[in-house]
């Protein structure tokens, strides 16, 4: 090794976020598009159609049924979800361009997705998301007015079984309440320590 | 795995940092230490004597000869070097009272040394300091106005063996000139990085 291979290219990462139902991951996800850096926002691609102010390529990619069903023969999309006709997914080709232009990539997906994708992408940066207390989660699910008392039960228990689910993870972060901040310059320092890693890791997609 | 063994104790990291002579860690380490972090800076042992306005237990915990002879034989330094009748090294007991107050400790070792502290505690995180480019090291280097130009080839010599040990690290971080404070926030980022590790360094000593 030479002192110049320090000078190697900067590879990007995929750093998936992950963490229960309720945990706060849009949230965090918007305070961290909020500072600018040269990151990737995954635009998820859907079948339904655009709701009222839901702008094609800023919330979703909005695609035909047998677009997303070609994508899916294909192999080209990194995660997916089928629930009825709700088809749901992360095309391949959309990250492969943002690594492409050096960017790193960040996605959300939900704790089955990131077993998912820790399968495919090993050299995926995984962080899971959590709330500091069971209670704090019960009371971040219960400020959600569609949830009726029985649909709340549901959702605790299958955040209690995705819980189970961070060994699977690189990293933890507990998104405390009120503060969300340090929860973004805790991502922050992670991509940056990554980036510090004397053996980088380098996607392939 | 249950929600509230996410509340599981922080274990506090021993942090090494090397790197070829003439990087920087000395400045660097200085201004890690204005930052105010809850992080223990390792105190060297030496047998010589203070010399004017040095502290002890400051600059260095100045011991007697037979006390440091003491220390080798009861296998209580973390690391040493004897040149000559020069003795320096870093007392076990004195990281083992840092980590056990649950701060984090930080240490400048030269590259043979971190490879022996690798060796000893291998949940330490080694931080390898590189600067920019050879140019940039040998600048630095001829900065020192105590070499002579072939004491010079001969620290510029050893500098480049020692970069090759980079392997050793978990992390490079480069130390660009006029830029230590971004290097300083790098060394942060690491250590907040470390603590949300999901499988945690846990350093027995």
């Amino acid at each position: 090794m030479n002192i110049m291979d320090f000078l190697a290219p900067r590879y990007p990462l995929l750093i998936v976020l992950s963490g229960p139902s309720g945990v706060g991951k849009d949230t965090v996800l918007r305070r961290l598009q909020a500072r600018r850096l040269p990151l990737h926002f995954v635009v998820t691609a859907t079948n339904r159609s655009p709701r009222r102010g839901e702008v094609d390529g800023r919330d979703y990619f909005f695609i035909s049924t047998a677009q997303f069903e070609k994508l899916i023969a294909e192999n080209e999309l990194l995660e997916y979800s089928v629930v009825y006709n709700d088809y749901k997914g992360v095309p391949k080709q959309q990250v492969r361009a943002a690594l492409a232009s050096g960017r790193d990539v960040i996605m959300r997906v939900d704790v089955q997705g990131a077993a998912k994708i820790r399968a495919l992408v090993p050299e995926a940066v995984l962080i899971f998301l959590n709330a500091e207390s069971p209670e704090s989660l019960q009371r971040r699910l219960s400020a959600r007015d569609a949830d009726t008392p029985e649909s709340l039960q549901i959702r605790l228990a299958a955040a209690q079984r995705e819980v189970e689910q961070a060994t699977l993870f690189d990293y933890l972060v507990i998104n405390r309440e009120q503060a969300v901040e340090a929860t973004v310059d805790k991502i922050v320092a992670i991509i940056e320590a990554e980036h510090c890693r004397v053996k980088p890791r380098r996607v392939e997609l």
